[in-house]
């Protein structure tokens, strides 16, 4: 036996007690007469002591015990004289009286503690040492625990757990495949999926009627800090429900999480459609946990001498409060410049100040009059001590980088309260997207997404610039400005899903041949239906106020797509790719 | 709204209530004045009532409704003058008064029903109308709930579910890999894993101490009728722990899912070692429901004029009771071609009749005297009206055909109750298996499989033939004759680990350059531990007393690996493939 209680258990009841614990060495402390080894498992840290009055021998042994070392020990609980109030096991010791070393370790290339020395990459090549840091595993085992009353709350609305096929079908539309070369079926290949997407369409027609699956997708893009080549979804699906069902049900799991792993009562989610959201925040997964909304100029700041206003599409602002005395010339070029990286691309910073001694100052001063100004401020609700930031240019440009001076302003306002949660349904996404550079439409959700109810005939039926003012059934769900969810009422007819592989440029072969088997089920009786997917990996980050998901996973890959633990990828034998009948080619060709 | 309730839960209660249905046509009666329809959904079936004298016009619709047709009704709830005793809903009926037609559907290309008349790979090319049939979805759903109680088990133990990734390295050791070829590390290669073991492994190392996941493995084999290229286990792991508190821990499991389940209390599972099994039923997987064990003749059944048993390494028989009269000679000759089948590979098949006149009849009558026979069937504990079967040869392959021939009479006789689960610890199993062939050593586990204690030494210091003699702590669970799950205690010293890599014939390179990230972990204090992996699928199957996988598999692959459904694998676009730094090799390379 390896153990009688764990390192995190013992407690005053315990005193007088003969326990066996086993873990890691955390810290030693040689006092002379007596070592003391805190004693590290999962569950806590327990002091242990050592008497060199009482077994020398042990003590000995005791002192030259390194970090992390492994090991076993047997003794009894004794009350200690110096209580550690900060620990839950820290009223009490173990008197050690025998211990067996299970294993040694070298000293280990960074601290084992939350303020841990080692690198992002140190840390992730030894990742299992990183991973016995307390935070690193309070990370892993929340996610556990939202798994678990994820898959609770849906069993109890009658969903059903289905898995879905990891070696599929690959098809160019969406994001990159990562492909499987197959070796019964030479010179063909699998594809991971990006997402079960087809196959839980097809299980509705089944008359599954409520599925949902935590799986594992996969995506072959190029990676930034928040993306991962393989992610976890929540996936999930229903028929014979309208989207308002759709969304009630899915409020209510998020509700259950929120509550049931955090505490926290959530109200009812508003709804937001796309263009309000665009007009109001620039964005369509608006942080709605503060104001400083968008302010549209175009109207009345026009007709004057500056030329870059008079040429915009769009000239708009967002009133920063109470910053005009402590934001100086320097801070207001900085933010400018901050503006002009190529990130967000603005040309300049327009800025209105409305100082506290009733003056102004604005970058644009020698073109506007006072008058003006204040009219500006005053549409914007501009109070003394405030500062206007206007951008101006293509609309869809300048929503996006007065979005971005939003954020930042919100960041740098301290109005992001990370207790507090705003959760938004964001709904009536446009349809299609037209693509200037490939001339064609993009699914702005998916191929599978339906049109409004109301707009189906004018997708049927209409023109070119019809097309691109159909409104999908499609919604997101979103949370402190981070997209958490996405989905939509699907097209269940064969005839639309056509019109739509039409509108994205397939061909009728194309269609059918990467398609065939969905439009052929919806000539079987497929019921109306719908769904969501929420980014789990995100909602575990998103609900402990994180940015980074790679923290919530526990073997991420780099940016680069790479296990740098494992190693991985890595070449296989020549012999592997015969039997796949593949040949490499150089990088240069 | 497309539905008040579900096709399955009305009742008397409900008579006299306006409720409105969803569902799929499952078939249709025109009685004349009266037109009647089975309204099918994943809940049951109700019938709905259409009458020609109050509402001709919807009659008339009903009367053109097709197999499949979605549609929702609304109407209001009767009692039925005829009742339906075997239907949940069979007391009452909807008199419709309205009807929405949501989908048609074409004739389906088999009927929906328990007995379908649709063949093996009609049924998979229509797998989502297959997934239709009751019987299909009683299997997945019996499935999602076993995960359901597999997670609330282990959960409740205090095991954490941590995902491991899917995109990792490849290995030529075990089984063959599937390749992933990465875009942005070219001419490398993820491999999907065949199992999470190393990071499971790599979990303990951290400290996780209880881990679990249900998860999807790969192996890249040619596929049998029980094999699937993409599969489930339940994968488990525990550190400080000896391997009885493992099997404990893991009977608990397997008793809570047959409780949960099934309402069967299973008795403490009996442990039996490999070698033992072996002797006994002549596989290391016995279905134990019944008895005809092996009776060794070797030491008695020499020395006469038949040549055959006296070259014989092995000379062993099963008693089959009472079949002595009923079997005739053309039976025997039958049963003796049956062992000569490819499969099987027996030279032929001795018997010995004991008569229930008391009059012998054997194959080798000319060569034994009667006593001599009496001999053997005293020690086989032959009575009257028994036949024994005899089989010699090499000891190894004559088990082997033996085994095949004790499976075959059980299942002749009926002595394979499928409401009866034997679940069977086989333990001690052999570390090390000789491979002619290959001239090396093989791992019969796999190369991470401690040897037990007492054999620790005699591994770091033996010789070759002692090598043959090493016991590994692993183990199987059996049940039914079916292997379930199968783990160990693992290595977790690095000296021990790399004079296992040596013994299975790896360089030091290549042992370091694949594991080297595992024995690197085990210098940083790595904990005693062991684990085990249940096949789910398998899992499934056995408790329902099945045995294809495929029935409880959503969507599986056909045994050349294709889902004939979506057309998978399929060939990718040359652009693609340079994406990849790959080119195709023809198939006559």
């Amino acid at each position: 036996m390896y153990r009688s209680h764990t390192c995190g258990e013992l407690r005053m009841d315990h005193v007088g007690q003969e326990v066996t614990l086993s873990g890691w060495v955390q810290a030693g402390r040689d006092l002379g007469g007596l070592t003391f080894v805190d004693l590290r498992d999962r569950y806590g840290i327990t002091q242990l002591v050592y008497n060199m009055d009482t077994n020398a021998e042990l003590c000995e042994r005791a002192r030259k015990l390194g970090r992390e070392f492994v090991v076993k020990i047997t003794g009894k609980v004794g009350e200690r004289s110096n209580k550690n109030p900060n620990r839950p096991t820290g009223d009490i010791e173990i008197i050690v009286e025998s211990m067996d070393i299970l294993n040694q370790s070298k000293v280990p290339p960074f601290t084992i503690e939350e303020e841990t020395d080692g690198g992002e990459e140190l840390r992730m090549k030894y990742r299992y040492l990183d991973l016995r840091r307390p935070s690193v595993q309070k990370n892993l085992f929340f996610r556990s625990q939202l798994a678990i009353e994820t898959r609770k709350h849906l069993a109890s609305e009658g969903f059903i757990e289905v898995e879905t096929p990891n070696l599929i079908k690959s098809t160019p539309e969406g994001a990159r495949d990562f492909v499987v070369p197959s070796r019964m079926n030479p010179n063909e290949f699998y594809a991971l999926p990006q997402s079960p997407q087809t196959f839980k369409q097809l299980l509705m027609v089944a008359g599954f009627d409520k599925y949902f699956q935590i799986v594992k997708c996969f995506r072959d893009e190029d990676l930034r800090a928040d993306r991962q080549p393989e992610f976890t979804q929540i996936d999930c699906e229903m028929a014979f429900v309208t989207r308002d069902q759709i969304l009630d049900t899915f409020e209510r799991l998020t509700k259950h999480l929120f509550k049931s792993m955090l505490d926290v009562e959530l109200q009812a989610f508003p709804k937001m459609s796309y263009d309000e959201a665009m007009n109001r925040y620039g964005s369509d997964k608006p942080d709605t946990r503060f104001g400083m909304e968008f302010c549209e100029l175009t109207d009345i700041a026009k007709g004057k001498d500056f030329a870059v206003f008079n040429n915009a599409e769009y000239i708009a602002g967002i009133c920063a409060k109470g910053i005009a005395d402590e934001y100086s010339n320097k801070d207001l070029k900085n933010l400018t410049e901050w503006m002009q990286r190529p990130q967000i691309g603005a040309k300049g910073l327009v800025y209105v100040k409305y100082n506290s001694d009733d003056s102004l100052k604005s970058t644009i001063g020698k073109f506007y009059s006072d008058d003006d100004l204040r009219t500006w401020g005053e549409r914007m609700g501009a109070e003394k001590g405030d500062i206007l930031f206007i951008v101006s240019g293509e609309k869809e440009k300048a929503q996006k980088q007065l979005n971005e001076l939003r954020l930042e302003m919100g960041r740098r306002l301290g109005l992001m309260d990370p207790k507090q949660f705003n959760p938004l349904w964001v709904v009536d996404f446009p349809l299609l997207e037209w693509d200037e550079d490939s001339n064609r439409f993009h699914a702005m959700h998916h191929p599978f997404t339906s049109p409004k109810k109301a707009d189906v005939d004018r997708m049927l039926t209409g023109d070119h610039e019809t097309m691109k003012s159909l409104r999908a059934d499609a919604y997101d769900l979103v949370i402190n400005g981070v997209e958490i969810g996405g989905g939509s009422v699907r097209i269940h007819d064969r005839a639309l899903q056509q019109r739509n592989f039409d509108l994205l440029g397939f061909t009728k072969e194309e269609a059918e041949a990467q398609f065939g088997f969905l439009m052929g089920a919806f000539e079987f009786g497929a019921p109306p239906h719908g769904g969501i997917a929420f980014g789990f990996d995100r909602l575990n980050a998103v609900m402990n106020g994180q940015n980074s998901i790679r923290d919530f996973i526990a073997f991420p890959k780099n940016t680069s797509g790479r296990d740098v633990m494992i190693d991985a990828p890595s070449p296989v034998d020549a012999e592997q790719l015969n039997e796949l009948y593949l040949a490499l080619k150089a990088k240069e060709e």
